[in-house]
């Protein structure tokens, strides 16, 4: 085992996953945490003024992200952006309708204000595009070389529909698989543009909110099951972390894997997988069968949403484990994601 | 004006609320954000899942810090505990009794997991003691000599009783204010912590939960006008705050000010006012005058308010200016903390 953090620990995948439960859920866990949904969901009597689980007030749904992607300025975003965009695409694929954030920031000491107005500037503008309202915040500094620029840690608060409950234990075999558009994009532009390599098609951050999809999807299709988005550790851990939870397998076949070509020259030239890339405007939809052509033709309507595909489908055999039946037609697992890939992703 | 981050937009004076006022406000302000209460009070309405202000359902508190205190762990305390305290204070004094928090934490690759376990064990037993669950968290690494061990920022969900409405605007002329026990402790334990210098009578952090305080004084007095936690800054910030927003003078007497024998010395070894150094366990009330022993006397009784004292009132005259009648008999005006005092307090 390990005794200090390594840089894998916030990769998103297995090592992410080994950490939160060793250290955190063994002191920390109850039902609510323990479930390692996007979001939590909280129930408040508005009677009583006394926290009550399943009972007639409002069900809430609450979520935190913290943000240190590096460069702070991107093609197609930064991380003012990433920062709203984040929180509430987790409030969304929790079936949430987001409406409040709070930010808070740690700055270093010696960070330019222009450039921190620039991204509060931007967090204004996804803001209002994503229709929540920043109600609170916090300010620290830390001496220079204790920090990098900026930091920042947006949480949200949404609302829940009356009798709506998504979850990633809901996978039920037979069920198919969408997701919501081309992979990669986010984490493959970051690389680059780190790595200073120039494509011949420029690579751009798909960050966005999703909240104006998942409420389409939800109303066209009451009966998604699950919805998460493939952030750090991309497409293959999200969907590990699906079969885990769910006790189920999942089947994917490459060949319907939405992946834009500058893309898949970005992997192939760094040698990455875009299965294990970062997204930040996407999502994965679990649906039963008989609604899965409907609900994409809805998504497919939806500017977020218009490269959706059926990537695989829910199945009984091999529980725990994502199959994919590759390009050249042979089968192999794909695991979480295992080392540390890129740091500073998001 | 200045073009970077300074330490002192970190302190909690002056520099801080113009930072805030200057880039944050100017382009995110809202009728929430721009009333700078510890939590924002939202309201939620149950029937219509929209959201909805001063209606039926629920109002709950909303509020977010970052924790960034150097060393870690110091007398009376760590950073776990000040992640866990300050957030449940700053629902408790908004008049809410605190419910969730969430929990992001930026790791620095190399930081010893077991120091995180202490870390966390100790959010674990400060949760425990102030009633609250930790429902939601974010864990991600940044590299080496990118940050700092460790950075925790917590948000907190809290509920409001049915009609109270606590505002740092509240306070009248008439009004007494009390402070919940002595000051400055946890501000003069990390500052001597870090400068290696030892005292006689060992100095320890006050940090605390208020919950439990406050619920018993609005219980015993639900005249409370304001009530709002001297944390970076110290009381002469909050007091200057509090003058500003309600729009009234503040006349102190720096006689009834409690401060430990130990922190007054240490104050004065290093030059510092105690009046402007942090605390972590406080609390200031206003109280309009006929309530003021009352409440004074169920504060006495908790174990959070022994040291509770009557410091001063408020004036219809100096506007928006705090007043000082001083040891030696003299007036003097109390502003808001000015430069850096000390980074990393809390
Ligand atoms: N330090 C922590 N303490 C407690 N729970 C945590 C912690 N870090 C993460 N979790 C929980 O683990 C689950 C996965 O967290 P993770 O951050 O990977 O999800 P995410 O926010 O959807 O992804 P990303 O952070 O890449 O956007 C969530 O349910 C989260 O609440
Ligand atoms: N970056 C920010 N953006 C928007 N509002 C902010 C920001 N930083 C602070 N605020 C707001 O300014 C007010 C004062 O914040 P501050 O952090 O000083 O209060 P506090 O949390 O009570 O004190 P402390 O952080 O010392 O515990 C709050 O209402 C807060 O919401
Ligand atoms: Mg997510
Ligand atoms: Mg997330
Ligand atoms: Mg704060
Ligand atoms: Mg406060
Ligand atoms: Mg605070
Ligand atoms: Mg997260």
């Amino acid at each position: 085992q390990y005794e200090r953090v390594l840089l894998g620990h916030g990769s998103g995948g297995k090592l992410s996953a080994d950490l939160i439960q060793r250290v955190f859920l063994a002191e920390l866990g109850n039902e609510v945490l323990s479930s390692l949904e996007d979001s939590a969901t909280l129930s408040l009597d508005s009677q009583t003024n006394l926290p009550n689980h399943r009972n007639s007030g409002p069900r809430i749904a609450f979520t935190t992200d913290s943000f240190v992607v590096k460069p702070l300025f991107f093609p197609g975003g930064d991380i003012g952006k990433l920062a709203v965009h984040g929180t509430v695409n987790d409030l969304a694929v929790a079936g949430a309708t987001p409406l409040y954030l709070s930010a808070a920031f740690i700055l270093e000491e010696g960070f330019a204000i222009e450039s921190l107005q620039r991204i509060v500037v931007s967090m204004r503008q996804a803001c209002d595009e994503a229709g929540v309202t920043l109600v609170t915040g916090d300010t620290k500094v830390v001496d220079r070389g204790k920090g990098d620029e900026v930091f920042i840690t947006t949480t949200g608060i949404g609302l829940h529909a009356a009798n709506r409950e998504l979850s990633i234990r809901n996978a039920r075999p037979g069920d198919q698989i969408i997701v919501s558009g081309t992979i990669g994009d986010h984490g493959m532009t970051i690389m680059s543009t780190r790595e200073g390599i120039e494509f011949e098609t420029a690579l751009e951050s798909d960050t966005a909110p999703l909240n104006d999809l998942t409420r389409v999807m939800l109303d066209a299709c009451p009966s998604i099951r699950v919805m998460r988005d493939p952030t750090r550790g991309g497409v293959s851990s999200t969907l590990n972390e699906l079969a885990t939870a769910s006790k189920v397998g999942i089947s994917l076949d490459e060949a319907s894997i939405p992946v834009r070509a500058e893309v898949h020259s970005a992997c192939e030239m760094l040698g990455l997988d875009p299965m294990y890339v970062a997204n930040e405007g996407k999502l994965i939809v679990v649906v039963p069968e008989q609604d899965c052509q409907s609900l994409l033709t809805v998504m497919k309507q939806h500017s977020r949403g218009r490269d959706a595909a059926v990537i695989g489908s829910v199945v009984a055999d091999h529980t725990g484990m994502v199959v994919m039946r590759s390009l050249i037609g042979g089968q192999r697992v794909v695991t979480m994601l295992a080392g540390e890939q890129l740091p500073r992703i998001c």
